[in-house]
């Protein structure tokens, strides 16, 4: 068997500048990396624009035992912003830790995986690298446009892990067994233009708008479940645009946001939504925009053996929440159970974005104990 | 005595464009007029940037009669707008109508009430003309500017009509003896900014900006009296300005307009905002900018003697009214009783305003009936 180095294959994948979407080089390093431990590489670009085109990686390697194992991630990464200490796409380790664009979120977790898989008997199951270049992005044409490629080649792993940056201090301290869903709705609200001198003469949104926003602000929707917080209804937004001051406007505008638990489905609060606004003005507009449903894989057998994996290491025993955003998890629950374990989160998206180079080899050795574990050796 | 054409110098007056706030040519032309009838022209310009400079002109002539009678308005026209059938500043005689910028607000009516004191002896008594350069702009250094002019020069009239459009329907069918108070106040809530997927880490300022405008929304002002009709609350803006559907905002601002009678107080609105406003978010800021208070010069003689002259010429009886907008007469009533009458305002601020030029003689003809009554001839 070849051995890997978790720490020199993160390294080199950051050195490939991937600001979503993520195209070409690094797609090249995580393949040449991939072949020689006997992956079968598929690599495919989908989409049109706005959403697209968006390139995918699809590596197999087919074992001789029954079991398919499934580790997804993604390539892209946010853009640096100003002021990093380095330059973000040239990996630096300092101290312990080693920097870069990409450090937990999520190069480095892939190169764990792969350093796991190099270090797996390739007789002992099947294992999927199911990898996009569009999880920071819109998203359209990345893991969706993969699941349904794996469905083609009747491809169906019976366990998926996403290597998403789930450690809140230590690694292994939390396992994500679910997420919550997202909806943005908007409210438009049409009214009168007119002067406010006159105002019999026109007819205000905004005192609607208010009511609507108001009624919106009394909902409790759920209380939570036993894995889930309660879902939460924010306004993120209200646009009028009247710069006159003598002027009732002709329309007024609200968004929100939803995060909710597996209690709701997104188009039943688009529809509430649209009650609510319409009982106080008929010709209210409500427009919804699904981003996921919630999902949740309820502890298990999966989370059982990840957590295993991670306590044989590191001593801990992760929690398993269901908090945060939204992950490509929301789309991968539909083929199997799915649950998300990776590197600490607390630089991901920031300057100076970082991880411990022991994490890294941690993370290997535990994602190698949980393909162990998997495939039941 | 000289005889005067009001169409010929209300033509004149709008053959000088003199969008607010208004300077030179069109002063002259008035100067010219009135120089020849015996008054002894006054122009100066006041004020700086922003709300300045402004040209405005006192023009008096003294009569041997112990009464001093004021007429005010404004030479400074709002913008034409695109669209006009001819030029807004090429005036027309098209059919029984004058077309042009100012026919009715207010060149036609300054033009009416030149030929009335020309048809008056001078020696019934004191005439005043209290013309500034800006009453559609701030009017910050316009008819305040005339004031202390005149106080500076202890010019104080016992009666002053203000000759914007009061008319509604039929030349005479409407005096104004009040106008409302005007404030704009605005309300800007604090929050803390931060991801809807987190919102105990952020702060969400607008659904206190709901809560407070609801409760705003509740409030009654007051039942209005014999001459006001109820102080009105209107909310013109809401402005958040958040791009980001997953973004908690930082602030959001609300804008509200009151128009209000001689029951209330701008100060004392402003007040009662900031404390609904405050009992939501002690944090709320409220900033409130106060145009004018509300006036009324109560009917009396002043009221009546422009009754007469009205009933004299069209057989109407003119409606007493407190409605619209507010003028100059806001400053002007600390002075002496105040009224306004003026022509029909049906075109005024509009594509293609224009005034019956037999308004123009019958306006004209009401004036010169009103310096009659007034000088107790």
């Amino acid at each position: 068997m070849m051995t890997i180095d978790p720490v020199d294959l993160a390294k080199a994948l950051i050195a490939a500048p991937s600001v979503t979407p993520a195209t070409g080089a690094v797609f090249d390093v995580l393949e040449a990396a991939l072949a020689p431990l006997g992956f079968t590489v598929e690599r495919f670009i989908d989409g049109i624009e706005p959403d697209g085109p968006v390139e995918n990686l699809l590596a197999v390697r087919k074992g001789a035992g029954p079991r398919h194992f499934g580790f997804a991630g993604h390539l892209d990464v946010v853009p640096p912003g100003i002021g990093w200490t380095g330059d973000a796409f040239d990996p630096q380790v300092r101290g312990d830790l080693l920097y870069g664009r990409g450090a937990v979120d999520m190069k480095g977790a892939i190169a764990a995986f792969v350093a796991a898989a190099a270090a797996t008997p390739p007789e002992a199951g099947t294992i999927s690298l199911i990898v996009t270049g569009d999880e920071e992005g819109p998203a359209v044409f990345g893991t969706r446009a993969l699941i349904e490629h794996m469905d083609a080649r009747a491809l169906k792993p019976d366990l998926i892990v996403v290597g998403e940056p789930t450690s809140m201090q230590r690694l292994g301290d939390m396992v994500k067994i679910g997420r919550r869903g997202s909806v943005n709705i908007w409210i438009d609200v049409p009214g009168t233009q007119g002067h406010v001198a006159y105002p019999h003469l026109a007819d205000n949104p905004i005192p609607k708008l208010v009511r609507i926003l108001a009624a919106i602000d009394t909902v409790t929707l759920d209380e939570g479940t036993r894995w889930f917080q309660r879902s939460n209804i924010e306004f993120t937004d209200i646009e009028v645009g009247n710069g006159a001051t003598n002027v009732i406007p002709a329309s007024a505008r609200a968004r929100l946001s939803i995060r909710f638990n597996d209690q709701q489905r997104g188009a039943e609060l688009i529809q509430m939504v649209e009650r609510i606004a319409q009982d106080v003005e008929p010709n209210a507009k409500v427009v919804g925009k699904i981003s996921g449903e919630a999902f949740l894989t309820p502890p298990g057998a999966l989370s059982a053996l990840v957590s295993d994996a991670i306590h044989a290491e590191t001593g801990l025993t992760p929690e398993l929440s269901t908090t945060g955003g939204t992950s490509d998890a929301r789309f991968l629950h539909t083929l199997c159970p799915v649950v998300e374990f990776g590197l600490i989160n607390a630089t991901m998206h920031k300057l100076d974005e970082a991880v411990a180079v022991a994490d890294l080899q941690t993370l290997a050795a535990i994602y190698r104990g949980i393909l162990t574990r998997a495939f039941g050796a």
